[in-house]
């Protein structure tokens, strides 16, 4: 039994990787850029999310919008890019989703490295959660972010 | 990377142990029992009911009555106990779930062995399914399931 291969599986099934805009005065171009990795689960067998927890070492637990379920969450730049982004790296998803984690990954990258405050990079985020967030609910249409 | 493990996690997160109750007059007590080990997934991506598929040598997949998503669904009780009873014994959840698992396993054996063809095997099933089941919706209420 291979626990990381294990989370792999469940995230490819349960998780999300996901980029989300928000408007916002303080940050450059006047977009927060907001990357994020999370799984959900009903509150009553959060095992697999304290799994998450302890694999790496960062994130949190708290209950989603919904208050019948859990989300592990991970936020931070840095985090992303040294657990999140190896991880599914090492332990690739098996489906059609690991197209959606290369875009992630993508991003995380361009941010990781502060790409994303000059005006290329941002566009190109712009561009990749595009792609990313297709199938999903936008707050934002990409017409609507302009650099 | 260890696709068992992964397969596992997948499971644990959007596959099912279920076992139905089906009134039947050519089954012995008037029911007939039938367990299934499924898992669905959105069409677009139907990958990992492949690779279960394949890892299982057994099962088919076809659209769920919802024809949005697709379901891999093993019923053959033989296929069950030598093949997915087998792997998730070596490779097993790691949520609550694995307890699901243990009462589906459970009633395989015993439908394995024949015992569901005598009273007290039969009575067995339905006490293990009543449990198995307590999430989902019933068809039947086990007090409406007499031997």
């Amino acid at each position: 039994m291979d626990e990381q291969s294990y989370l792999s599986g469940y995230a490819d099934g349960e998780g999300c990787f996901c980029v989300t805009f928000n408007k916002s005065r303080r940050h450059r171009f006047g977009w927060e850029i907001r990357p994020s990795f999370s799984v959900s689960q009903n509150s009553d067998r959060a095992e697999i999310l304290r799994l998450f927890q302890e694999k790496f070492q960062c994130g949190t637990i708290r209950p989603d919008r919904s208050d019948k379920t859990l989300k592990y969450e991970i936020r931070s730049i840095t985090q992303l890019a040294t657990k999140v982004v190896p991880h599914f790296t090492r332990y690739p998803l098996l489906s059609r989703k690991a197209e959606e984690f290369g875009m992630f990954a993508a991003i995380v990258h361009i941010m990781q490295n502060g790409e994303h405050l000059k005006r290329e990079g941002f566009g190109k985020i712009v561009q990749l959660a595009d792609q990313l967030n297709r199938s999903g609910k936008k707050k934002y249409q990409r017409s609507q972010i302009k650099v």
